[in-house]
């Protein structure tokens, strides 16, 4: 697996309005994008810093998993996206060295990308999604 | 304020050496640097990927904030690094929007570069720094 730079670090928040005004007020920066995506339960706002975006995720529903993740952590950052090339592979690899995988094969995630997640019981802890842009 | 990119992601694990093996073996990034920073009473490993670094965080001390980070939160995302321009005047920004600071100043940080932390209560849950290379 080779990594080319953090695609993005997800973000868990009650509110969705008040830690937008944060990030543009406060830390300056510019949400591009607000997005429902309905199966995962959430609300999602997007911003980039450099190569790397910040996704703002808000609960739809109390049985979400970022309403789950909330109630046991906490707010706080939900998981890191790595780009990588070649995700097939790369979750091969993972597999090969013991990682559970949340996603035995890519699936499409927002803004188009191919996404699968690896469990963060193998992975120090950290939710950790790989991400391709194929482009297509 | 106007961050330029993310200039870290500071993860809490148990065992660095074990951490380390991970990231290189699974995730394919090399360890260019290991130290420990006796002040924080942490040893941390330190990797690239693009223009972000992935900074390991191993407590040396069971009373270290990175100890007792793990056990409330367990291991994983201890905190999100900003790159910023002015981090003076960054940190002013943040106070007058009723930001609580952790540094009223910037103090030198790991690899030289000036940081300060803002309290993650202020920041939807995520312990944020500033940090600001300013080549001395």
């Amino acid at each position: 697996m080779k990594p080319t730079h953090i695609e993005h670090i997800g973000i868990a928040v009650k509110n969705l309005d008040e830690a937008v005004k944060y990030y543009q007020d406060v830390m300056g920066l510019t949400c591009y994008n607000i997005e429902e995506v309905a199966d995962q339960k959430v609300r999602t706002a997007f911003f980039k810093v450099g190569e790397t975006k910040v996704e703002l995720l808000e609960s739809t529903a109390p049985d979400g998993p970022v309403a789950k993740f909330i109630d046991k952590k906490g707010e706080g950052v939900h998981h890191i996206a790595f780009a990588v090339k070649g995700i097939e592979q790369s979750l091969e690899h993972a597999e090969k060295h013991g990682v559970k995988l949340i996603d035995q094969k890519p699936r499409k995630g927002a803004e188009g990308l191919d996404i699968a997640f690896l469990h963060p019981k193998s992975t120090f802890g950290v939710l950790t999604e790989l991400c391709e842009d194929k482009g297509e």
